[in-house]
């Protein structure tokens, strides 16, 4: 079950000019699937990437890192592939054996350096990478290479995701139009039946050296990392930019009145693609927008936003509409702002004021709450009353479901 | 359903001379339920007290705070007061005063100040404490005082419980015998409908002024503060060890050598009553110890125990019987530990070595692990091979069972 997430439509997913994709079926964990996706970038193209954390991050995380800092030493990033069905971490030195041959496979079909590759594993955690099927059909994906795959790719890329995910927009800024277009998946934040959080999305601009990577950390940290589902961060979250420059925008600095124009449409996409994410969460009936306003500091809304996102009492108290405004006030209570002044603290849902200066508000009626809690899509905001800062995230509700499909066994 | 919790036997509760309770049917929430406990304490008795972080916390909390920063000055400690059926929090300067007209209604029948006093609540948030009903009902706990009333004190402070919780042991020391009972209530770690963490440990043994405030604080850290079940810090957690100095063993100093003794029986029997709210946890069917060695400090211990405890795939997958170490491998590496060598991390389900140098041990068969995965209690050990600090925690899985009483309706 998914929450208010249609089906992507084909026709709106727009072509990125100097951009390709290929898919095959390479039968890694499963046979007749699509599980292999290969990128293209023209000559030219700038790519940045904002990955996992955490320390056990996989063969392929740490490939990418290697090859985006040799900064075109190499040879500019020309190619991604991505394989789902095996996640190639907790796999050692094999595991970083196989995603460097992986590499070099599909470099040497396209007459690239093996580092002007990016390498991208999602799927079960801790068995070898079946090398062999990849790069057996690694040619075929490199043959089906074309502008207007974006839906395969899409369904490529997908493991418990119960529908492909993807998005385009076409911006225009006063040199012309951009084009940019994603695809990500990811259902739980890491579940090694399979799905870990991929993101990626090409546009046709152009941007001057160095610009790409702040940019696409600014547009991570609103997006991709403003959504939590069961707060495991996995081993394989990656989100890649690319701008291949082949439209008339090129933007040489942050000064340039057209980086703003781009950079709200890519962080606009990559938050559409990013609560897509949490709309098919595993187990998911409700979409909730935490809203907090009125911090000293972005971080402390951070906090607090996580806090509420991820106390299991307040997403189990969602999936059962019920507002019980205690266990919210409770997640504020220990986010982690040592000095919060409680009784500043104001509390809505949807549009019901519901706790004032850090207690009940004395006219709120829980009917009021009852209806809101009863919609599929729920705001609670939440003023600290301390300063200017703000900070949203997007999450998902706590339901049998989600119990039901993490007990599953894996195999 | 409990993981082996047998109800405690009334007559292997030892009074504590110098240590009463009175029990009383206050109508606070339900008729004909226990639902207030009165303690006192012997002139002379030391009392000390570990509370919740949370900035919410209910007003009884910051009365008890009070009252004890007092240390003496209006009077030592003689009393305690606990309700249920409502815990007093997110009340504003209402239940402030709610929570000082019950320590001065308790201090009236009992002939003290009522600084003397601390109260505790625990029970639904945001409502107003029913304040006549628990002034009306004192007298008959007061009249109900006695040594042996132990079991029924248990089952007075029960909210979301399944069953009364409480132990006694006694110690021999070179100076006599220490008899040791304490009761403990929680079953999450916040639950409006009602369920917080409250601790009552009387002893006769006696401690010279101070003694008492640092040994609560480091049996707190080694007992309730290393167990999670959902881990939602409640608004009104409370911990609390009262020493009545009525028995032959006098303690002067931490140098002392019966302190190491009564501080090991304090521990022991702490972290058995802190162990039954794990067992009795919402939905639980197993029971899990976390042991992480090999750390640098007891601190980064402390966060991978709890990083391991708290995320909802590893608990699920325990609850599937699914030994499924990715997740605690994640789990791991996400704990926050930003120099962890990962190549250095081994890992035990039971007696099974699964994860070595950070990947899975080759002789490792999953037919081994599935066979301690069947079990109601499960240790995992994870041995960061950095050092030589240590910490253990307890947690539980998470059943369908949680999400059901999570999600049921408050009323």
């Amino acid at each position: 079950m998914t929450v208010n997430l249609p089906l992507p439509q084909k026709n709106d997913l727009k072509p990125v000019k100097g951009f390709e994709m290929g898919i095959a079926q390479a039968g890694i964990k499963k046979a007749n699937r699509k599980d292999l996706l290969v990128m293209t970038l023209a000559p030219g193209s700038q790519v940045a990437g904002v990955f996992t954390l955490n320390r056990f991050c996989a063969a392929p995380v740490q490939v990418c890192r290697e090859h985006l800092a040799q900064d075109g030493r190499n040879g500019e990033i020309r190619a991604l592939v991505v394989n789902t069905g095996n996640a190639n971490a907790g796999t050692g030195e094999t595991g970083m054996k196989h995603a460097l041959e992986t590499c070099a496979a599909l470099a040497k079909d396209l007459n690239l350096n093996p580092e002007q590759v990016l390498p991208f594993s999602t799927g079960v955690i801790l068995e070898p990478l079946p090398i062999e099927k990849i790069v057996s059909a690694l040619p075929a994906a490199v043959a089906n290479l074309g502008e207007d795959h974006w839906f395969d790719a899409a369904e490529a890329i997908m493991t418990t995701d119960t529908q492909p995910k993807a998005a385009s927009v076409v911006v225009q800024t006063s040199a012309g139009p951009v084009t940019i277009t994603g695809i990500c998946k990811g259902a739980g934040m890491i579940h090694p039946n399979m799905a870990t959080m991929l993101g990626f999305i090409a546009s046709d601009v152009g941007f001057a050296p160095g610009l790409l990577t702040s940019l696409t950390r600014e547009v991570a940290d609103q997006s991709f990392n403003a959504i939590t589902i069961d707060g495991d961060t996995s081993t394989n979250d990656s989100f890649i930019i690319m701008a291949t420059g082949q439209s008339s925008v090129q933007i040489a600095s942050v000064t340039d009145p057209n980086y703003g124009v781009v950079k709200d449409a890519l962080l606009g996409l990559a938050r559409k693609l990013a609560q897509m994410i949490v709309r098919d969460g595993e187990g998911a009936t409700k979409f909730m927008t935490i809203e907090v306003i009125g911090g000293k500091t972005q971080e402390e809304c951070r906090l607090v936003a996580k806090a509420v996102s991820h106390s299991p009492l307040v997403k189990t108290a969602f999936f059962a509409s019920d507002p019980n405004l205690g266990r919210i006030l409770a997640a504020i209570g220990y986010a982690g702002i040592d000095d919060l002044d409680v009784n500043r603290v104001q509390m809505w849902l949807g549009d019901v004021w519901v706790a004032k200066d850090g207690g009940r508000n004395p006219s709120y009626q829980e009917a009021d709450g009852q209806r809101v809690m009863k919609e599929s899509e729920i705001t609670v905001k939440i003023d600290l009353g301390r300063g200017n800062a703000t900070q949203t995230m997007w999450t998902c509700d706590l339901s049998h479901d989600y119990v039901s499909i993490n007990a599953d066994y894996r195999s």
